[in-house]
């Protein structure tokens, strides 16, 4: 109950964040390294899908897994006489859990399955807690926890600005994987009822609740809190001095002489603005057979970062609607 | 498709050893102590529904887990012009998968999912072994695996039976969980592609799919060959003398003189029985109360294992039309 | 120091009972199957060395893995001045640590050190609550965990003779690996300070301690009560009806009619034994070529248990050895 | 031995670079925020630091762990006769291997030992990585890995340059881990010789030996042609306009105006500066308290990184001389 409603304002946030930024132009980013435009709203588009079904992960554990168990010694019900089918299905209806087949006192996979629902939920957490804290480094700057005055804050080191919760989710989410191995460790029970392996499941699994229930809170003070630095995001795009748009230059070129020269020469020019510390635009600009094909106005389109989005603004819509319950999350192949 | 083949086969043998078996009595056993009567198809109707769970896990699993990935280099489909979401859905049916909502290079709560499906998988297979193995140890002997004509065995130590298959399935499955937690920390993937938990999944998850296809074929081995002693089974009942149906004497004579006082005399008589190293019903028939209580024959319908199996052929039966789809695995609360 | 009382003691009870039962023959298990004779002592002693063994790892951890952390906010000791590396010596000195040579704020293997170390202590006392609660099996009952009066019964279940102390440390034990993986998992620390790693580590790290101290504990109350049940481990021996000394009849023969020869008859009265439910001594007395070469006191030294222990008294003598500190546990090649 | 000529090379690299740039300024990191001054020696130093410790517990391992397992089925030396302690020193001997002073068929510390080193070692080298990766940012661009040509480059992405050796490094060590886990798990192994965990050992030891035996080769590779952007790692120093040295003014200011009063206009100097965008120095420069103070000589000395390097000369020396083995690791308290 607690973790829904902590999983509710998360995914709000997350759904807020995502139509306010779809076109807060950033970098996307792969092996750390500056790729090719995004928005902001677009990523955190694929924060929110991600979280969507770890959600509906765990609503479906939720009524998968959560089964009374009653049987007696060894299952077998037999110290409940005749009415022990009728006490197994009122008990259930009682506890408003479902009602078990055969018991289940050593086929653990429902703890494993519940245990495996929430590492996943621990793992998207925290992937989206390092994309923050790797977008609140001093040099990146893109991202600025608000949290309470003075927070993650230092006297010492008054331009620091810690990333709190960041820190905290990843943390927690940290310590789940290695619960995650035990649970399924667990599994192995003996006989009608295990020695120790039993014993053993209830703490790794509650810790495994705390640790992501404690990511989730932690998670909504993140994205309530964000200050997202816009004009930084849209400076960092510059960083490359232009040659995240060499692919662009060449696609474009290539209509008017073919892609081989249009690589060619996009190659040349690309070592050039890198040699020489030159923005891309400014030597193509340079070049005479570039001059021809591409004018100033064409050239202005394609150093354009919102004219790199390719299809952001419709994959964004295709998230939101899975979000507001209008589209199912995967279209299944027929 | 193989692995289905396996499981289906290991679900046939299963259901054929729970059919077989629901009146071959044997000892249910708590913490590696025997504890109540249960019957052998009762035991493997226990592993048969787990099986069963996870069958449906994976089955999900595969529906929900093999999802295009198609987005270019971070994930806008930028590079494929307009007709992005085309191919997109051209694509995912050509390769039979399901469309996703927008790119997930770094989303990776899938590939746990599959991981965790056959860990949970790899946990009953294992279960059974550890059940098998410790049935088959020399002082039990109430199952002996049949395999080929001199496997398992030694010249030097012609008596052994070594349990082959469950050695191999328990060897293969120990090394599943400390895969999933790889999976489940792999998870942290930051930005648009990552450095380093991107190019690691691919060996682990190989590895969790071959060790547990491994051992269902291994299961499928032992469960064909399987030979069940129901007469070690049943000597086996006895090892204690009586003591396991000291509760049902209690029961009995309560009717007569009174839970306290029926609880008082049983055990004053199991306490006799295991100092004098005399069967229980020896006991009790020397006893001038309960020989007024409890004629004969009333004593051996006590100490029949027969007469308490309590509820274990329905318990089979709910099993058996789940394995048949004539049912739900769970009745879930309403 | 808690820790070391506790193995102090459990090194002791472990030395009495090597002492104590070195005389005491049982069947040694291999793969859960009866193998060959040993001595309850020639198994406590293998007990006893990997116990020796693990703590002097730890003795050796206590010593390089208790080191001072002492740099400011990057390592640099810049707040410190001039008087820096003083108070650094000053400082360990105080506190009983060793002097780093340099800030080991994400240098983190001293931790891993630590939790490796306990984690092997863990792995030693639950292959021995394992073996134990094997060997309490109701249908082996060669060991019982003599406990307070009632500790481990059941009333309803007056026979059980629950191994509770395996159980604990068996519980405890399995949830040792999952948090040394978390522990490795946490080495990979960002720079001079880390975003998450650093903040997990001390709740995996207590709980392992935690975790292996209770069993340590545990383990003590285990073998200070324990009714080792010499007459049981006896009769246990001759549950193959002699075939366990099958291969001291090829080699007794062997000197008669060559190897070959003897293997042949030798595998074949163990399949006529094992056919008709006949003690191997029996068949082989009626083998006429047998019969010439063994006579009935050859016969009867090879059944006896005691002949076919090997060299236990002489590896146990070593073992005691090194656990009384005359002789190192390893004698290393040169 | 292959494993060792890898980590004599790396510790030689790591050397070679800790020589070279202990002049050579940069900012540490906490939190992935800049915190104060180190230079790129020091940060070197600290991973030379860790690599040393590594080698010394693997070379230990390598000792104590490189036991010969030699004692028949059951560990007796039955099979040997009154030879079996000679064969044992011999065969010892004939393998290089250490004597063991009983058999380890079942007591595998041993195994966890060398998997725990070598995770160790993982774990160090993935902090490297994970460093290096970090600082190869295209917004950091502080180091820059020299490559091959054309090595991680993009011709679509011409000012990629990616990690790749990080990537490796990184990718390979996240497996580690969960090996671990299941070397401590597989200790648990029953009476003399154990049902599946003694088979399952050798797979993920082997695997561990892999991939950090790997990981080893490509720190080589990464180390050997790493370029270190000297000038770009004084041009981040600056990237918080002084904010970085705000505690350095408050230490001078304090001389002159108590620590409180110095405390206090510092911050308000710090919050002016953010607030306008301004160099620290600048606003200082204009307070007509501080200019009384610490006149522009003063405040230069302030400003510059070397100034605020603490002991990192010290230290690196301190590390060096273990390196070279003339010192210790540590010194540990009488």
């Amino acid at each position: 109950m607690l973790l829904d409603r902590g999983l509710d304002g998360l995914q709000n946030r997350l759904v807020g964040l995502v139509r306010a930024h779809g076109a807060t132009v950033m970098i996307g980013r792969t092996l750390l390294q500056q790729a090719r435009p995004i928005s902001f709203g677009f990523k955190a588009a694929g924060w929110l899908d991600q979280l969507i079904r770890c959600r509906q992960t765990l609503g479906r554990v939720r009524t998968s897994a959560t089964v009374l168990q009653f049987g007696g010694a060894v299952g077998t019900l037999a110290a409940s006489g005749d009415r022990g089918l009728v006490l197994l299905t009122r008990l259930a209806e009682r506890l408003e859990l479902a009602e078990p087949v055969i018991a289940w006192h050593t086929a653990r996979d429902r703890l494993l399955e519940i245990a495996a629902g929430l590492a996943m939920l621990g793992g998207c957490l925290s992937k989206m807690a390092t994309d923050a804290a790797l977008l609140m480094q001093t040099e990146v700057a893109e991202l600025v926890e608000a949290g309470e005055e003075g927070k993650g804050g230092s006297s010492a080191m008054p331009h620091k600005r810690n990333p709190i919760a960041p820190t905290m989710i990843i943390g927690a989410c940290s310590r789940v994987p290695g619960l995650l191995a035990t649970m399924a460790a667990l599994m192995v029970q003996e006989h009608e009822r295990a020695v120790g392996h039993w014993h053993a499941e209830w703490a790794p699994l509650a810790e495994i609740l705390c640790l992501t229930g404690g990511a989730v809170q932690q998670a909504n003070a993140l994205f309530s809190g964000l200050r997202v630095d816009a004009a930084r995001m849209r400076a960092n795009l510059d960083a490359t001095h232009g040659l995240i748009y060499a692919e662009d230059v060449s696609v474009a070129l290539a209509h008017h002489v073919g892609k081989p020269e249009a690589d060619r020469i996009v190659k040349l020019a690309c070592e050039r603005a890198m040699q020489k510390e030159l923005h891309l635009r400014e030597v193509l600009l340079q070049d005479p057979i570039i001059g021809k094909c591409l004018d100033e106005t064409a050239m202005n389109r394609i150093f354009l970062p919102e004219n790199a989005l390719g299809l952001t603004d419709k994959l964004i819509d295709r998230v939101l609607r899975v979000a507001s319950g209008q589209s199912d999350p995967e279209k299944p192949h027929a």
